[in-house]
């Protein structure tokens, strides 16, 4: 998805397409911008995984994907050379964080985690509203978490390491395990309960690692109707007592959230990315 | 462990005893400091969890511990008040983080996490040597990891989840497992390599969701020669080459490290959390 624009009210111009090999993808992007004025910078949320660090000779470069022709693809630096414009680049999860702390769910939460449950499950971290990355940046979809073969067979979808989270909770895994997409499934299948269940194991980690103020969770496997409330309730249990916050207890759908933005936080993070690069360049 | 001093080349005085009940324990302590010259702040390193957020009314408090009598002791605001000096409250495993920040394995790690494996199994987690909190602050040692109960029928060691992390993995896991503490247990006991597992099951959830530039793994389980090296192994089979990084691949043993100053790292780092509130009360 390309927009110009400068927040949720102000879209000036937008064009969504099918992410095709990286060649023609990136051409269609160029020829998009090329359509309108030159923007002051370009914000990218991609998918990953990414060199997000400034300092890297692959900054910018999508990394170990497993999508065809994406590996090693440098995406910031042709389009940098190809507009000539200021790119700020970062993972799709962490646009979208920024979306929603800007303009939606995560609004004056000082640190905050969007998850993503869609293709694939992954997280953008921010700390007072800038994304946090560390060592290469968070990937919480690759966490191992429990996996009773007995209630579930099913051996995971992950191409890499089969049952990690998202190999387990991911909309692919859904899809394989009951042999129909998540829209298909009715809202009291079993299907629920167990999605539920992983992801709050999920979740779990992020609470006891980073500890985030507040979490939205997003993505198009959390469109299903109380599967959110099905995941804080798991969370609950799970905690059990043990972090002495309100948050966690009585006060859990207050910190595990929907987006506000819906699909639209990845682009308006985009777009906000973009700002800071441009106040950064003065 | 109380002690007075600036580093740990610089100790005047140091005294360890056994940790009693709350009244007990925190009048031994206010002793120790009344027998010299006042300091001018203390760090405290304390078992957790703890609250320490500086807004809370139940700062520098221990909340939800098993601990006989410690929940809800008031430990921060009883010995400011009996001594009359700023306090540094903080975690005992971010105490330690910091002091293998300041003095030991971690420095130079623009993100640091420290994590401990003994009694309990915690992290403090360090950016630019600032210890991260967040909503509470970590405690890795309550996810839940893959539990493969055929191969490891012991349920856990936990009284409030039953086998997350900790109560796979602590020091009382594993004696409760095998009929004898590690120490007693040969190196090539079967002990070794599940307990690689599950620790480096614990370290990728941090990998993934932190993303630390380094991890210490210190306590006194990961006294065992070998272990370290162990888990190492075994992370890096987790991680099955996903993270674009040489650190989590060949360069894994410049990644996940043995702490340098061993048990001294929570004293010492209660001594720079001391200092750091000195500077601030100029």
């Amino acid at each position: 998805m390309c927009a110009v624009g400068s927040g949720p009210e102000s879209i000036e111009r937008e064009e969504q397409f099918a992410t095709a090999g990286p060649t023609e993808t990136l051409e269609r992007i160029v020829e998009f911008f090329r359509g309108g004025e030159r923007p002051s910078a370009i914000g990218i949320g991609s998918f990953g995984p990414v060199d997000v660090d400034p300092r890297s000779p692959t900054w910018g470069h999508v990394t170990t994907t497993p999508k065809p022709g994406w590996k090693g693809a440098a995406v910031a630096p042709i389009l940098r050379d190809r507009l000539g414009v200021s790119i700020a680049f970062d993972q799709d999860v962490a646009a979208a964080a920024l979306g929603e702390y800007r303009w939606g769910a995560g609004r004056n939460a000082p640190s905050l985690c969007y998850m993503t449950v869609g293709t694939g499950i992954g997280a953008g971290l921010l700390i007072d509203g800038q994304p946090w990355h560390g060592l290469i940046h968070p990937e919480p979809g690759h966490i191992r978490v429990p996996h009773d073969r007995a209630r579930d067979p099913f051996p995971g979808a992950c191409p890499m390491h089969g049952d990690c989270l998202e190999g387990l909770a991911s909309g692919p895994a859904l899809e394989q395990r009951w042999g129909a997409p998540g829209h298909e499934l009715a809202g009291d299948h079993p299907a629920w309960e167990l999605e539920a269940h992983y992801l709050a194991l999920g979740v779990l980690s992020i609470v006891c690692v980073f500890s985030p103020e507040r979490i939205v969770l997003g993505g198009g496997v959390m469109e299903q109707p109380g599967l959110l409330e099905r995941v804080a309730v798991r969370l609950r249990e799970l905690v059990g007592g043990y972090l002495a916050t309100p948050l966690l207890d009585d006060g859990i759908n207050d910190y595990l959230v929907s987006p506000a933005l819906g699909d639209r936080a990845g682009v308006l993070g985009a777009i906000a990315l973009a700002q800071a690069a441009s106040d950064r360049a003065g």
